[in-house]
């Protein structure tokens, strides 16, 4: 795949430093040269390759079921968050950080085995709708990243999504979104628990975070998971500033990429105050990170 | 890739086994259909990809390494399993199961980073020799092992391998070995610790053992790492038996194998009272498991 084929992207410095990183690590004449096996490449989900705003996927998802939680539950109704949620709430929803949230969802997990659970939520993508973008949620995914998934593929990378979203949900879509298959989606973690049955070792998810894939745990994932120090990694929160400035840290070429949303007509405008999801210190300090920024508004001529 | 030429396994029933699973799930046309993402394996290490007897490899590693651990920390030689290590008893040490040794290993870690920690394992594998096989630790992988993960490459298959062998020791030779990526080698795993300086995070590995990963540890960890079920499992002890019996609970076609060392000539022959990787349970039930038993002995006519 050539660079040309990077169409959604402007000519634009971003675009220049991803096409020039590419063509450099590649060249195996070159002092940047890295071979294929190295090239690794990390990119955060929800906000980095799909809209995040103003709420997650995965809580659009939760929203949905939270009736069924409710009859089973019902004294979830005054404890929060899940009062905000029960009542719409939303201005008291984006009160709570990422961790406060994913707690909440990953504690009101009913029991079901992996296979049941991508099932549900499988079922739910053929007809959920975002309420504001008014498109399938298979159709929130941004397309310059797509495209630059596809480039980086075509050129010797493997991608892997590094995100704070539950792994099993992503996992329903990461192939047919972005091409990406199960074993390269790192995520936070619910627990499980295993009871062998005559037919043999049943998983069973269960009620509870185990690992809450966001900031330093993200580096320790990609340790733990992955083996590699990548080479490329693309956020877009202050969540990822420590897999940026680790990949940054490594020996050799790298890329490290911040996309800022500042686009209010054709998305949406959010950084800092973006509780879900802060952009603050990762935009403040990306010069000294050796991050670029990369404006949605002026980068990118296509959003989805 | 043609199935002949897995020409180091004897016209037999485990290699008809292999070749006409293969064949099935790979016939879109066929009733037993496997879509390429799908076609996942899953392989012990120790013991069935390569040599584990009388000791892992990762043993002899630590072996070698244990006079400088010896000389920071000389009250370790009181201690059991390393008074044995310290005396070369062999005798004592292999009354342990794998889960004491592999903790003892993990305990004695000093703290190195994960890049420092491949480079001082791969500097030792380049002068290393088995003492009972008089061949580079390189070449103690089973050849035919090979040749199968070479044939399901071809058929559109990714192995992975799930071992309760340390991570970041396999990694350093999997692709070298196996041709199989970093990131598709499961294992036990070590604690580590972030440290951000000003260049960016630091991951530390630190003392003790942070994920044993045999019996059901292995499907836990299937599920978390790969996220999909496995449909061909190949293993050698109790240890693996879990794993098997969970791809053998799957929807649809699946093989799965055990590898028994009956070859005291070419190699070693020892199952039930090797209490390091113990083959027994397994071993009984596995007819009732559904899963084929491979002699060394009968089934290939090359080892190494």
């Amino acid at each position: 795949m050539e660079a040309r084929e990077l169409s959604c992207w402007n000519d634009c410095a971003t675009r220049n430093a991803i096409v020039d990183f590419v063509r450099d690590v590649t060249d195996q004449s070159g002092p940047d040269y890295i071979p294929p096996e190295e090239r690794i490449a990390v990119f955060d989900n929800d906000g980095t390759l799909w809209c995040e705003y103003p709420l997650q996927v995965q809580l659009y998802y939760f929203l949905e079921r939270f009736g069924d939680l409710l009859r089973r539950q019902p004294e979830l109704a005054e404890v929060q968050p899940y009062k905000a949620i029960a009542e719409r709430d939303m201005k008291t929803l984006i009160t709570f950080d990422k961790q406060q949230i994913m707690n909440a969802v990953f504690m009101a997990s009913g029991e079901s085995t992996p296979e049941e659970y991508a099932v549900a939520v499988n079922s739910w993508f053929q007809t959920a709708v975002h309420p504001e973008l008014k498109r399938s949620f298979y159709k929130v995914a941004y397309k310059p990243q797509n495209e630059l998934l596809m480039f980086l593929s075509a050129n010797g990378f493997k991608s892997f999504i590094v995100s704070g979203g539950g792994i099993e949900f992503m996992r329903v879509i990461s192939q047919k979104v972005y091409g990406i298959p199960t074993h390269r989606v790192i995520g936070s973690t619910g627990n499980t628990k295993l009871v062998t049955d005559k037919e043999g070792p049943v998983v069973t998810r269960i009620a509870g975070l185990r690992d809450f894939n966001d900031k330093d745990e993200k580096v320790i994932n990609i340790n733990y998971c992955i083996g590699k120090r990548p080479v490329l990694a693309f956020g877009n929160s202050d969540g990822d500033r420590a897999m940026l400035r680790y990949t940054k840290a490594g020996n050799g070429r790298s890329l490290t990429l911040l996309l800022h949303h500042d686009d209010g007509e054709r998305e949406f405008a959010y950084d800092r105050d973006f509780k879900i999801s802060t952009l603050s210190a990762a935009l403040d300090n990306a010069d000294a990170d050796g991050t670029l920024v990369v404006s949605m508004k002026n980068d990118w001529n296509e959003v989805f």
